[in-house]
């Protein structure tokens, strides 16, 4: 059996930046020699999170925020800013909402992904972030 | 170890259909043989999402479409729908919240989901498609 | 390779009730001897749900379930307790959105979690409940 771990390191702007990881990921399960398996990627901190996405401008600079907008609004009166004096609150529970990690088939030496399907890292902190995922890549 | 991929196909009328995956991913456990390990399930294409749900009809038929309504209306106004002339920017957001992948465990050679707890398939596609959901287990 | 399963019990409060799970799981990869692998995680039931969050009071026991609120009123109308006659629908609806499971990386022997980072279970049912978490740790 194969089992490896590596780091992936984004630079992000905060404020919902949205980043294409696909190609990272890629590359490590290319790397690694495994047809089948699996990988687990997760960002380290509790502001950003994962999903994936058509990475396409119009998802990516416009209505991904606007839906965190909705749900969790900037603006809005939060316990933990109040507690920690700081400007971030709406950051946390969108970020815990999406989820922090992804598990991935890896299935015939690649991740089965859909053409228009990216895996993205979505920092919703309030300032620019130097972001760590985790990932770990197991399989035969 | 045993590492084996599979495949399952799922004819959807799209629309927030939501349909119950869970015997055909208990059929795939049972027949790697693995006693503990781990199951990745994930959708390929960027409007559908996988999640667990009490399968009975109030929750499948209405309340789950009611709540992806509020959160991201399908009358709403999308860049995405903009730039691509289409009518689906409601069924990326959408699935992109809940997400496209779920690792679960097995123990002693099956998913220990509860009893009204069953893995769901939710096209947010705004037509019926056929899904494809990428499978692989791992294990012992 | 190293395959276990084991199993955490928690008991929650019910009504969002949101408990730090970060400890027990650190125990199990801690106590498996596995260096480079995985971690999977999944509450057993269809009213709680696992995520990340920055286990502080202000997000625990304010904001989160402000959200959770806005999303899915409590006293929303809900055809899941018209059939069934209960009072739980928003619980499931809250739980399908956040996701029962967690794949999370082993690396260096640990999880790679934030200093800010905790595993949570969010209970989102009407009631005290034990909850059960089903757990599997694959690696080398």
């Amino acid at each position: 059996m194969i089992a490896q771990s590596h780091e992936v390191r984004v630079r992000t702007r905060g404020n919902d930046h949205i980043q294409d990881v696909t190609q990272q990921l890629a590359a490590i399960v290319e790397g690694s020699g495994i047809a089948t398996g699996q990988l687990t990627v997760m960002v380290i901190g509790s502001t950003a999170a994962l999903t994936t996405l058509e990475f396409e401008p119009g998802l990516v600079n416009h209505d991904v925020t606007a839906l965190l907008e909705r749900l969790a609004p900037r603006d809005g009166v939060y316990e933990h800013e109040r507690t920690w004096n700081d400007d971030n609150g709406h950051s946390h529970l969108r970020a815990s909402l999406i989820g922090p990690s992804l598990a991935l088939p890896i299935v015939d030496g690649r991740l089965p992904l859909g053409t228009w399907q990216q895996v993205v890292l979505v920092d919703c902190d309030t300032r620019a972030r130097d972001r760590r995922l985790a990932v770990t890549v197991l399989g035969v």
